[in-house]
C-alpha cells in the first residue's frame, strides 16, 4: 500500500476547511494556558481513511485533550491543504506545523527514510518499536529529517499486511512470469526481478483493473481495508503473507520551530500523543483485521492460501539485494542499513524462540 | 514470574521515602496550574527494578513532565510504603492514589483478575492489546476493579517470556514426573496436573536452591532479567518458550475518587502517560532480551533448548483445563473467560496468516 493509491480516493471536491484559526504566539501560550494554538496537521490520507486516517485523528484528540485546549489541533486529508506527496514539505516550510504519513513516501529527500516505514522482508511492528526506541532507530530517524527541520515520531502500524489478490494461481516461480500487479516501490521492484511486472495504480481504478483482467494481482493492505474495497468481488485468490510489507510504521512529522517554540509540558504531550497512537493503531488494525477476515472467510467464502516456499524464498533473496542496495546510495543511508540489519538479525534470533516459537506450538 | 518472588529481593531497610508533600486539592490545582498535587505510586517491584520498576518511574515521569509540575508522582518500591501485596488494596483505600503491578496477583479479589495478566497458552502482547483496545477486554477489566474503587489501565508488557532454568533434561512427559520446579500460579498447577511439584520462592532463594538441588528447575522472566540473576551459573539448560506466561500485561491501579477529582486534561495525561508505557516497555523488553540473549550464548556458553512438542501439547491440553476452572468461580469471571477465548480464538487465526506466518518464512 502506498500513498500515492489513495489519490483518486480523495473526494474530489474537497476544499481546505475554514478552522478560523486564530494565530497565537507560542509565547504567549506558554505564559497563559487560557491561550488556544491552532495547529494544522496534513495528511497523506484522505480524511477518516479508517486505521491510517482516523489514526491521525486519535493524535489530534489526544493533544487537545492532554493540554486542556491550549494546543486545538485540525486535522486536513489528503489535498484539502496540500496534496498528500506534498505533506513532508508543507511541515519542512512550517506551512503545517504537524503531519501523518509514512516514512517510505520520502525517499526522494533520503533512501535511507524507507527504512523507517518498511522494507521487504524486514522487521514486524514490535521487532521496529524496540530498533527504533532501544536500538538507535529514532536518532538516526531524526538525523535523516534534521536537514528538512522536521522531527519525526512513530506514530502507528498495520502489523503484518496480506500478500494480496491474485487472479492467478501461484504454485511456482514461473507464474510470477509476466504477472501484471500493482504493488509500489521496494516490493515492486523486487516482483520486477523475480519476472512480474509491477504497476502503479490509484486505489480507485484498482476493483475495475481487476475486473477487466488489465492486471492479475493488486496487493492493498490487509483484511480490514481490504474488505472495504469489495477486492474479493473481483480476484479468486488472497494470498499470505506479506512479505513486502511486514510491519508498517507510520509517522508523525513535526515542523521543528513550532516544537521548538513550546513549553516543556506541550512538547512532551504532543510526542507523546503520537507514542500513544503509535500502539493503538496496531491493537486496531490487529482486532479489526481479525473481525474482517472472519467475513471474507465465512461470509463471502474467499479462497486464502499461503505463497508457496519456493516462491517466498527466491523474493527472499531478491528483497535482500534490492533492500541493500539502498545503503549504497548515500553515507546516511548505509549507517541506517547497517544499523537496521544490525538490530533485524538480533531481534530474529530472539523472536525465533519467543514470539515464533510461542506462535507455533500454541496450537496444533 | 510473580510478584511474591521479588519479597526477598527488596532492601530490608527501605523505609518511606520522605517527599516532603504538600497535600493540595484538585479543585485548586484545576483552578491555579502552578499548584502542585503530590501523588503517590505504590509498586509490587523492588524500586527501580529493571524493565517493570523502571517502567513504574517511566509513567511516574511522564505525568509529571505533561502536565508541567501540576502533579507530582513519587514512586515507591515493594515495601517502601506497603508490601508489594497490598498494593491494591493501599491504591482501593486512597493511601496511594497510583499502583503498579501485574492483576494476576490479585485473584483473591476476582479469579477473573488472571486474564488481564496473562494466562497459560493464552495471547502474546500484541493480542492482548488488540483483546483489551477494541475487542472489549478493557471494559470487563474495570467492571471487574470497580467494587474496589480502582481504575485498571494497561501499562506495560514483557513478551513471551522463557522456559526456564533446568537441570534436568527434558525429552518426555516422564522427565516432569516429580520435577521440583519454582514455578507460581496457574503455570505451576498445570505442572502440578503433569506430575511435577512446583514450589513457591522467593528471588533472592533461587540462585542457591537451584546450586544445592532443592529444586532441578525455575522459571524467572526472560534473557534481559534472568541473566541479571546469574542463572546461567547453576543451571545447565535453557528452556523455550514461556507457555505460562506468553505476554504478561503489567497494569497501572488509578484510585477511582482521586481521579474523578482531577480536571479532565489531567485525567488524560495520567491515563495516556501509562499507555506510552505500555508500548514502550515491551520495545524495552524485545531489545533488551535479544542482547542479553547474544550475551548468554556468546559470553556464557548456555545450552538453549526448545521443549519436545509431546511435553508442549500435554501441558496446553492441561492448561485449557485449568484455564477453563476459572469461568465456573462466578459470573463476572464467566463473562471474561468467554469475552478472551472467544477474541483469542479468532485473533490466532489472524496471526496464523499473518505475524506467525510471515515469521516462518522470512528465514531459511
Amino acid at each position: 500500500m502506498k500513498r500515492r493509491d489513495f489519490l483518486g480516493a480523495a473526494s474530489a471536491g474537497a476544499v481546505l476547511a475554514g478552522c478560523g484559526s486564530r494565530e497565537t504566539s507560542p509565547a504567549a501560550v506558554a505564559s497563559d494556558p487560557q491561550q488556544t494554538l491552532h495547529w494544522k496537521m496534513v495528511t497523506t490520507w484522505p480524511k477518516n481513511f479508517p486505521g491510517l486516517g482516523t489514526g491521525a485523528n486519535h493524535i489530534a484528540k489526544l493533544i487537545n485533550e492532554m493540554s486542556g485546549g491550549r494546543i486545538h489541533v485540525t486535522v486536513y486529508g489528503d489535498s484539502e491543504l496540500v496534496p498528500a506527496m506534498e505533506v513532508f514539505d508543507a511541515v519542512s516550510s512550517g506551512t503545517a506545523q504537524m503531519g501523518h504519513g509514512a516514512a517510505y513516501y520520502w525517499k526522494g529527500k533520503s533512501e535511507a527514510a524507507q527504512f523507517f516505514a518498511t522494507v521487504p522482508f524486514g522487521m514486524n511492528a514490535q521487532e521496529m518499536n524496540a530498533w527504533l526506541f532501544y536500538g538507535g532507530g529514532m536518532e538516526l530517524w531524526r538525523e535523516v529529517y534534521a536537514p528538512f527541520g522536521v522531527l519525526p515520531v512513530a506514530a502507528g502500524n498495520s502489523g503484518v499486511q496480506m500478500g494480496g489478490w491474485f487472479n492467478r494461481e501461484i504454485n511456482s516461480l514461473a507464474d510470477l512470469d509476466g504477472l501484471k500487479m500493482r504493488i509500489p516501490g521496494l516490493g515492486g521492484e523486487v516482483l520486477k526481478r523475480a519476472g512480474g511486472t509491477p504497476v502503479g495504480m490509484a486505489a480507485s481504478d484498482i476493483f475495475t483493473s481487476l475486473q477487466s483482467g488489465a492486471i492479475d494481482a493488486t496487493e492493498w493492505v490487509g483484511p480490514y481495508n481490504d474488505l472495504a474495497l469489495g477486492l474479493y468481488k473481483v480476484a479468486k485468490y488472497y494470498y499470505y503473507p506479506g512479505w513486502h510489507e511486514p510491519g508498517t510504521t507510520l509517522e508523525c512529522l513535526v515542523n521543528k520551530a513550532a516544537y521548538a517554540a513550546l513549553p516543556e509540558d506541550l512538547q512532551s504531550i504532543v510526542v507523546n500523543a503520537c507514542l500513544v497512537v503509535n500502539g493503538d493503531m496496531l491493537s486496531e488494525y490487529t482486532a479489526r483485521n481479525n473481525a474482517a477476515l472472519q467475513s471474507l472467510i465465512h461470509e463471502h467464502h474467499v479462497d486464502v492460501r499461503a505463497f508457496p516456499d519456493s516462491v517466498l524464498q527466491r523474493l527472499r533473496a531478491l528483497s535482500e539485494q534490492v533492500v541493500a542496495e539502498i545503503a549504497g546510495k548515500d553515507e546516511l543511508s548505509g549507517r541506517v542499513f547497517e544499523s537496521y540489519r544490525s538490530f533485524q538479525r538480533q531481534v530474529f534470533s530472539w523472536h525465533d524462540i519467543s514470539e515464533r516459537a510461542y506462535m507455533n506450538v500454541r496450537e496444533s
